[in-house]
């Protein structure tokens, strides 16, 4: 049996949140890290001694890992250097009232300085020395940026030259991976040179590399960048320091520091579990969504049932002690929640009506609740009848319910368990067509999605697809969907900086993040249309318009292009295949209802989406 | 006598506005546009034939001078080139319904496309002929990012060989400026091949050509390409058709589309001046801030009096006929409105204690009131009393009122005229030494700065410096100065993303836009600073850490230092020479002061900035 690797100290930089500095630090300590770097402007703004920090920190049960307030030292030409040894000292002093050990320095933007490594080796050497007499360890840094030295093999070319005790080489991983360079190589660098690790992920954008790095940076798993493969050569390497977060980003400095603490921890632990370090259960194997509950009441569940049975939905059936009916079609199972004093009457009081927790299909629910646990996600236990399954579920950031079923030691379904059917269970009661739940969509807060990517991603190990825009009258509407590695389970996140399209509407009205469409597969929608009552499930009206553009533009037959028409159905393809599909009028400005057929193609037709966005507008107005 | 140049329509396309088409439309002719582009999603989304769009128009007084739907026509394989004709068909039938006679195809991005400009241009008069048999024209524009056909001399080229009546050149600013090409040579395309020209300006930004022109784009005079010379060069060249602003913005896709029409309006008759066409009246010499003036209700000006006196004013007067109050220091003059039924009052009632007016010397205030009203400003006239000056007014963009003071023809000032002044006029008051206004600064939704930049640069000539970046704890801030070109007016500008940063609470609290501080120059701001109680001024404190970084940073001696530190004083220098201020509390959450001392240098301490947010939140969590 190999021995667990024990998990490393976890760290962040104060830069990374939001608020005053003591802020800053609760918040840290409240997510449950072990320590912090302090960003120099947040001292300097703090109106209180150096040493009132440490006792902050200290009753907060927070180390101070490092200091960061010596930029442009080395390679200075002489006048410059000598200033800069005079400001190291009074550094130094505050470092020893702040109680942090070491202090990082990165490498010189100056146009002034000097292009001699051995020159910023022993301008290196000289502040290692300063530091060592006051037992203090100066760490160096390659800037993506920086005036010579970029690559950290030139950093730690420099320490080697520089040679002494107290200096050692700090990594970086946005600056290395920003310049698509790799730790390649590290292997060869003693263990206890390395003295720090700062950790970053970015998406991938195309601008100069200074902006990138100051505005869109974020937390390991949240980006495009390989933090994984990063974070495995350190580990590797035999380093055993702290793994620290170092990001700067417009949305974390606006949001509560609280919440993106506890993303930043949940990243560090998920990347320390994908490198090769502390493991995490395996995350669970996503079979598909089993069912989707809506949260109700009487008079809003009545009238949705109404919507249901347009769509070809059939009532099921009632749960054995609950106010909650179960209707079903295909493979879907919708419930209504209408009980008193439950998750889903909260959720109802605080959202209206609205869809309260999905039921996911996974291998192991226990595992999956273990993961879900470690990453600091909260479960939830429902109160359960007699002869009721106990089903586990897993809050999500935004309060709704993640409900894990697994049938493996089970003799009946979760329906059978906990309803009194109408019908017997085998019964499959075909409707319209419908057969299954395709996607579900959830609207954010245009800063939130960083942090649902992450909890999608770590906890459910499913992949953030590319970013799509689209065109709402009142503004753009970024799009992004995570998709489990089967393809079982899609969830695409919208998000709008705009208030006033229909997912800033959304957001706003709803009081924050939800599900804000269901998208059920037919296998045949042609027929699946032509078997309901279109007006009365109230189908969005499609322009003529439209069609006269896909015709010209997809070079569609007419037969075809008539019968889309006809049916008031969307198109689109991909290299993969072809997506049909057609959208309900919202239900009370909350949720909408989409009927898809996809034959290979991977999308959610994008390119449609804003017809729908405008159609909808068009209905607020009329 | 030259004659004045007529002036050109005006246009704009229904991309760069906000809404649903008819919105788009109707805003449009709101600010007197004389004609549009469709951008063709406009009409897919639109539930309604071509035809009531083109009876739309036309009830509206709009010609419909542009259609978009042709994209990656020219020089494809032959049997995409066949589909293309057809789809070019097609199109040109939706034309004839819409009324628009001109189609625009901009040049292929597509990677099959054929490097051959012969193949394009036979392409292309095959195209123009298809659209003379039915009386339209087509219009060729070089794409930034076109596969093989980037620059407009290169459109122009292939124009010339397809040789055909029906073809002509369609010109963008942005595409051309953007890519570092000018229209140097335009003057030898003959005037009627330039079929049309479309006009956009952006902001500097080190990103892919094609995510800055989807994004970031916006109307001439709000960022900093060089959109006069294009427009000139355009001019120089006789054409003689429409100027039309295509824009892709974030903030115009979800800001009111009459707001945005309105500054796009103002931005083409600024620009046709700019450029020799039309001439607007030349712009008013700004000599400095005459007076501020603050609407109050009692309770509020008598406690807004108090603050002054603290910072040395003294009370000089009340209005001939008016509840108005003067307080007078060195040249500064301040006015407290607390009448009813008044401008102020109205003020007062939307955002309480507040800036509602300010008084700009002028060299002449008629001409400065002729340029605004062509530029679609708004005049203000405010009851006179008898024997009181009229004074003639601009409504700023959010409703402040700019008083335009022109002493020429007067033989006494407006204080002597409108108030009885407790002591005689010529007597100066120089309390603490406060001699000036030094700068306004103005809090702005983040998405209103570009509209404040084109008002502030079209009306009064005032030039935009460059973008600070400011770390608020709860958020970034971005500021941007408009000054005079004698530097007699200041006014930074101040926006945030963040709605918890001083600036966010700012335009929250207030509803709107308004003036957030006011700085008075000292000429000795540490006599100053002695002269006054600092604690019944609400001087705000700054931390120690403060003066520890900032002797080391800037390697201050300790005599300065200890000064700095004794007075409360922040310290800033830059080329030009050195900046010394200080700030008040917040008054009512709205607005506070700043006393300066700038000596040659040129900008408003911004690196002090984020101690003064910083202080001001702990504050408010005090």
């Amino acid at each position: 049996m190999t021995a667990v690797p024990k998990p490393l100290p976890k760290s962040i930089a104060t830069v990374s949140l939001s608020g005053t500095l003591p802020e800053k630090l609760e918040a840290a300590a409240a997510a449950g890290f072990d320590g912090v770097e302090i960003f120099e402007n947040d001292l300097l703004h703090f109106d209180g001694s150096p040493a009132e920090v440490r006792r902050m920190a200290a009753d907060l049960g927070l180390q101070i890992l490092l200091y960061q307030p010596l930029r442009d030292f080395e390679a200075m030409p002489d006048d410059l250097f000598v200033r800069n040894m005079v400001r190291a000292e009074r550094k130094f002093d505050v470092m020893e009232q702040l109680g942090a050990e070491m202090v990082l320095v990165c490498s010189n933007v100056q146009e002034v300085a000097i292009d001699d490594p051995a020159r910023a080796a022993a301008d290196l050497r000289r502040m290692a020395e300063a530091a060592a007499r006051r037992g203090l360890r100066v760490g160096y840094e390659a800037l993506a940026w920086g005036r010579h030295t970029r690559h950290w093999r030139q950093a730690w070319d420099i320490v080697q030259r520089a040679d002494h005790p107290a200096l050692g080489l700090v990594l970086d991983s946005f600056h290395t991976l920003s310049l698509g360079d790799s730790l390649q190589g590290l292997d060869l660098v003693p263990a206890d040179k390395i003295f720090f690790v700062q950790l970053a992920d970015a998406p991938r954008l195309s601008m100069d590399v200074l902006s990138w790095s100051r505005h869109y940076r974020n937390f390991p798993g949240q980006g495009d960048l390989p933090v994984t493969d990063f974070a495995r050569a350190v580990l590797q390497a035999g380093y055993n320091g702290p793994l620290s977060l170092e990001v700067f980003n417009d949305d974390f400095r606006a949001a509560p520091a609280r919440l993106t603490a506890q993303d930043g921890l949940r990243s560090l632990i998920w990347l320390e579990s994908e490198a090769g370090g502390t493991p995490l259960p395996a995350p669970p194997v996503l079979d598909g969504v089993d069912f989707v509950e809506f949260a109700v009441d009487y008079v809003a569940g009545r009238e949705l049932a109404q919507r249901l049975e347009s769509l070809g939905f059939a009532y099921a059936g009632r749960h054995r002690s609950k106010a909650v009916d179960l209707y079903r079609q295909g493979g879907v199972n919708l419930i209504l929640n209408a009980e008193q004093d439950s998750a889903a009457a909260e959720h109802f009081q605080l959202h209206g009506p609205s869809v309260c927790a999905i039921g996911l299909k996974v291998d192991d629910a226990r595992r999956a609740v273990a993961r879900a646990r470690a990453l600091l996600c909260k479960e939830w236990r429902e109160p359960v009848g007699p002869d009721e399954r106990v089903i586990p579920a897993l809050r999500s950031p935004d309060g709704m319910l993640f409900h894990l079923i697994d049938d493996r030691d089970a003799d009946r379904s979760i329906y059978e368990s906990d309803f009194l059917l109408d019908t017997p269970a085998e019964t499959v009661h075909h409707g319209a067509g419908l057969s299954a739940i395709d996607h579900i969509a959830q609207a954010l807060p245009a800063n939130r999605l960083d942090s649902f990517v992450l909890f999608y991603r770590s906890v459910f190990a499913m992949r953030p697809e590319a970013v799509h825009e689209i065109a709402d009258p009142y503004g753009l509407v970024k799009s992004r969907a995570m998709v489990s590695p089967g393809q079982h389970v899609r969830i695409p996140l919208n998000v709008s900086e705009s208030g006033r399209t229909a997912t800033g509407r959304f957001v706003a009205a709803y009081a924050g993040s939800g599900v804000h469409h269901i998208a059920f597969r037919s296998e045949r929608i042609g027929q699946t249309l032509e078997a309901i009552d279109r007006a009365r499930a109230a189908m969005l009206h499609v322009p003529d318009n439209y069609y006269d553009d896909v015709a010209a533009r997809l070079a569609l037959d007419d037969a075809l292009l008539e019968r889309l028409q006809g049916l008031g159905l969307l198109y689109d393809r991909d290299a993969h295949g072809e997506f049909l599909h057609a959208y309900t009028e919202p239900f009370h400005e909350r949720f909408f209802f989409e009927l898809v057929q996809r034959s290979g193609y991977t999308g959610y037709g994008a390119v449609n989406a804003s017809v729908r966005m405008a159609a909808q507008a068009q209905l607020r107005h009329s």
